[in-house]
């Protein structure tokens, strides 16, 4: 099945301990469709300045990746500086130039409509309700946000939680929104707001589902080197949403796959630059890192002989 | 079979945002016991000052603890005094008292020196020497240390690391003894000083077993409520090494459960105040916390048909 993402197309500049990147493909659109399109059709809706280098699209568009939904604006791409540290868990912003994307009004195109998974990337909150309202009856809507939103439109976030399935944040967002220190109190406090799954992502601390009956736990995969995190929780939706759509199966046992395949994506995101990685991926090595994912944590409760 | 303990047996005076409590048991042995006692018998090496309220090791001794070697010195009992705010990760030591602490010389009984299961808790490495020089070759030795001793008595430290079959250490002491900031790299610096397993502990956010040839990771539980942190790793190292004494079995599948009910132990010990919930568990409670760590990580990467 198709999944249709909604979010930013952007320009990142990105400093880390191990090398430095200028103009690179970033937001979250990208990262998300990055990951995704390795395991089903995707859609993109988003926009870009006259500045955007389209032709670095390519890739994604050789893989099935459906653009009908990019906007070209006249004006600057949305562009993001940052750096990172040794501790490669928190970002840095140095710059940040909205560009086009300050006015951005998504337009869903008519053939997007109907596709049965929708995944809001980080963006105003009153855009989100506003694309639930172009779309027909997906069988599953995911969103992310993040703590700008949290803050500033915390109405309108809740009134989107009203709307959703499922809503990705991290552990700190989940604490600002509920104001919650204990992250079982936290998802709690958020499946009574609406959604049915609550995904709390801990960086590299690895990442909770919550839903009302069970609590499952993908751990972050231990990477020798983590070169740059950008993207991290962008492709973790990708390939989590990806996989629930190209199995369209929403059983516990299969959202519980889902997870891994999305931690799996994120740990590969972060191994490169931009979408680099993503881009190079081949789904044999993909479900290999699942399989290592599984003999990380595996155990048998079984008593010896 | 039995497991030997070498640690502190302390009074600890102790506030949570959740309540305080003065002068309860505490210290590395008393934990490591309270969690290995539930699985298997349990010698204690220690001492204690002529304060001490030995009736307080009472139930311990019910459940089987040998305090043979927990010495009475005159003078004062070690004594640590501190304080958890919200992060309930780092603890803020308010005082230290050492006492008769400070003199400690573990003298290991006659009857104690065949124990095939000792762990060393956090003391001077020159002791932890000392008391590898008086047991008869145990099948698994294990230490534990800390960032004091990693700065001050480093040389040791490392000699130690020769003679031990296991350590246990939290991320950040890991990160400062190799001086690698990635724990894949930290884990191996290890392994090629001498262990054959290292156990990386990251207190809320779960542990790693590294060996050669494999990694296996067991989080944390999500509880609702952490009561009191201090002493989740000494029932960690309990339960891990009280696991491995009980079973007497040190393959990988072992090794992997063993870790899982040390880890469900230190999800224990944080529920109450000092070893109080480890001293009120039963056997059952343990194996069906177990369970559900299994349920937790559970996935199965097949395909759906």
């Amino acid at each position: 099945m198709t999944v249709l993402v909604v979010g930013s197309v952007a320009l990142d500049s990105v400093e880390t301990p191990f090398g430095s990147a200028e103009n690179v493909l970033g937001g979250s659109a990208t990262f998300f469709a990055s990951a995704a399109s390795l395991l089903t059709t995707v859609q993109v809706v988003g926009v870009v300045g006259s500045d955007y280098p389209v032709d670095k699209l390519a890739p994604l568009v050789a893989r099935g990746v459906d653009f009908a939904g990019l906007e070209r604006a006249e004006g600057e791409s949305f562009r993001w500086r940052g750096r990172y540290r040794h501790d490669l868990n928190t970002a840095e912003t140095l710059e940040t130039r909205l560009g086009v994307f300050s006015h951005f009004r998504p337009k869903i195109p008519e053939q997007f409509r109907k596709a049965p998974f929708v995944f809001l990337g980080n963006i105003d909150p009153r855009l989100q309700l506003d694309v639930l309202g172009q779309v027909d009856a997906p069988k599953l809507v995911a969103c992310d946000t993040m703590n700008f939103w949290i803050e500033s439109r915390r109405a309108d976030l809740i009134a989107l939680l009203r709307q959703v399935h499922l809503i990705t944040l991290n552990d700190a967002e989940a604490r600002q929104l509920t104001e919650k220190a204990n992250l079982v109190h936290a998802a709690r406090w958020i499946l009574d707001h609406g959604p049915r799954y609550v995904i709390i992502k801990k960086g590299e601390h690895g990442a909770f589902m919550f839903t009302r009956e069970s609590v499952f736990y993908a751990p972050a995969y231990p990477l020798e080197q983590i070169f740059d995190p950008t993207g991290a929780g962008d492709s973790f939706a990708g390939g989590f949403i990806g996989y629930l759509a190209k199995t369209g199966d929403l059983s516990d046992a299969n959202m519980r796959r889902a997870v891994v395949y999305g931690a799996a994506m994120g740990s590969f995101a972060v191994e490169k630059f931009s979408n680099e990685r993503l881009l190079g991926l081949t789904r044999a090595e993909v479900d290999a890192r699942v399989a290592e994912f599984r003999k990380l944590v595996a155990f048998d409760t079984e008593m010896p002989a």
